[in-house]
């Protein structure tokens, strides 16, 4: 059986990632990340719907003392007014350290892909979610590996970045994933703000789709 | 003052890196990695490099649960004599982690540069030491970055990248590098195996430039 390792934040875009995968016959080793974001809360979110998919995970914890971030640093306030530019809530290189933990995991599993959610359509302008962006990556991960020279290769799979969050949404409901079990919010409270640009883009994708955000209707307490 | 992310293993290559960047101007902030190696040993070496250069460090730690290498697994024997091809002390994607954590330190730090002492004259084979790599890392970076996008860019500079062994001590030595205070041997044992492919190396490279290992002098006790 093909295998594929999926980074898995707990949200909507990887939670449909993953089970798109495996609708893809791959077995999937799931790659969670507890790097100091405000939102931790994920965490537990991701390690659930793995469990419900019935994938294995490996939960990878970092911290990056340099900040530089509104998602790692508390003093920094998540912007609730989208400006135009590359909003605070970048973090510095965050998805080359994902893709790069990624293709270290792919190669000791002899995983033949990667699938990652990154979406370039309704998204925060992060450059590191661009189609330009994985193009290139792909060539580094060839060069980079001991399995890139053997003329194998570990592609980056990214299969939603050309999708707008509805067709996001409608793709998510056709697979049957557990949308109430995924986490968007980037503060990371007890309930979602509905203020950040994560729930903003997750609200209008559910707005365009015309569907109820299930997540609303969890009992949080 | 210009200022420069530095890799440092606190072995003979990093640390020559390290002050030939000082020499160039550079203000250094240097990185070192607690990644589970067996030869942890290298981390006070490489701290003390840091504070006798009077160069601030961080360290990062994180763990690889997939091993998938005889620097990671002590159950994998490193090997004593050299077959040809890429050894087993090879680590699925490590400069590439690694790499992504310095882009990162490097745009939250606003350095204008990575100094990273690898080589492919005398070296193990790993693929993500060869010029090409490395090449196509800095189009990665600045895609990868805000900083990339603001027509600025983050430079990996691999100054010892041509050079052999023997050409590296000399420089090493004409830059008073504390060469008795660096770590190579892979297996982090109280001295040095001398059987390792980084002993060996290092051994040659004593040779050729007609000097002795001042760290064979070193009292381990």
């Amino acid at each position: 059986m093909k295998r594929a390792i999926v980074l898995l934040s707990g949200g909507l875009d990887s939670s449909t990632t993953l089970y798109l995968a495996k609708k893809r016959g791959y077995k999937c080793l799931c790659l969670i990340f507890d790097y100091g974001q405000r939102h931790k809360k994920e965490i537990s979110f991701a390690k659930r719907i793995a469990n419900l998919s019935n994938s294995q995970f490996k939960i990878i914890k970092f911290n990056l003392p340099w900040k530089g971030s509104a998602l790692l640093d508390r003093n920094i306030s998540i912007p609730k007014i989208t400006k135009s530019g590359i909003p605070n809530t970048y973090v510095p290189a965050r998805n080359t350290i994902f893709l790069s933990f990624a293709l270290s995991f792919a190669e000791a599993a002899k995983a033949q892909a990667i699938f990652m959610g990154a979406n370039a359509v309704d998204f925060s302008g992060y450059p590191d979610c661009r189609p330009i962006y994985y193009k290139v990556f792909n060539k580094l991960s060839k060069l980079a590996t001991k399995v890139g020279q053997e003329s194998k290769s570990i592609i980056i799979q990214t299969p939603l970045i050309n999708k707008s969050k509805k067709e996001i949404i409608l793709l998510a409901v056709k697979l049957r994933v557990p949308l109430e079990l995924t986490w968007s919010c980037y503060k990371g409270d007890s309930r979602p703000c509905g203020t950040c640009d994560s729930c903003k883009l997750r609200a209008k994708g559910f707005l365009k789709a015309k569907i109820k955000d299930p997540l609303s209707k969890v009992n949080y307490a």
